[in-house]
């Protein structure tokens, strides 16, 4: 069977930096992901209710949809999804449709046993915080 | 085990109306069922997509979301869902947000093999079709 990891740990570098991924969030991501995660709470899928009850600008992303792409962002550099071992990341800012995130990650330190860690991160545009403080460990062979 | 259907065919007259089913559309309902079904037409769930591009007052209830809600009706009054053998219906009317919906069936036939073929449609509250010329066959014990 192919590889489906092409990374060596032995070929990544401290302070290196990950390919970032780009993602303009749609309302309609919100209503995939809703039936996904079973979170159906009207925040992220009915404009009136986030607007007129909730008082919020617009429909907002689920920030496990956001942490989910911070994933996919780590998941598509090292190919094999089993080889990222924890993620995890602080809920910053608020992601209405419209809106363009970026997400990224760096490698901060390289362990035994093959492990790296890496600081991940995503920004909107206009370069304000979305998720933050984010760290990914990934095996690499 | 009991029996999930207490009807006996023996039991049922031609002519009898079954009881009927009220719902009040939600669009969570749209929401909820653009997940179960896969269905993600915009029409369903973004409200500005629905009114803006599709020139439609609202979002519309999914037409097989009304549907399976005349299954249920049916299938509250037999208990037990395996004995559904057929269902049928016209798609005739759009309901949106708000839209109470009254789902009925009435005895048309009972034929040999224990089979009762009913009539079955949905209307709203100011007597306009939802579904209508439908027909739903199940088995009697």
């Amino acid at each position: 069977m192919a590889e489906l990891c092409g990374l060596k740990y032995e070929d990544v570098q401290v302070g290196q930096e990950i390919p970032s991924f780009t993602h303009q969030f749609d309302r309609m991501d919100a209503v995939i992901y809703a039936g996904a995660s079973g979170d159906f709470n009207p925040i992220h899928t009915n404009p009136y209710f986030a607007k007129d009850v909730a008082m919020l600008p617009d429909v907002i992303a689920h920030g496990l949809f956001n942490m989910a792409l911070l994933g996919k962002t780590v998941v598509d550099w090292i190919g094999d999804p089993g080889y990222l071992k924890k993620l995890s990341c602080q809920f910053r800012g608020m992601v209405i449709p419209g809106d363009t995130v970026i997400f990224k990650g760096k490698v901060r330190e390289k362990l035994e046993g093959n492990l790296v860690v890496l600081d991940v991160w995503a920004e909107k545009a206009d370069g304000s915080d979305v998720l933050k403080g984010g760290e990914a460990t990934v095996y690499l062979p």
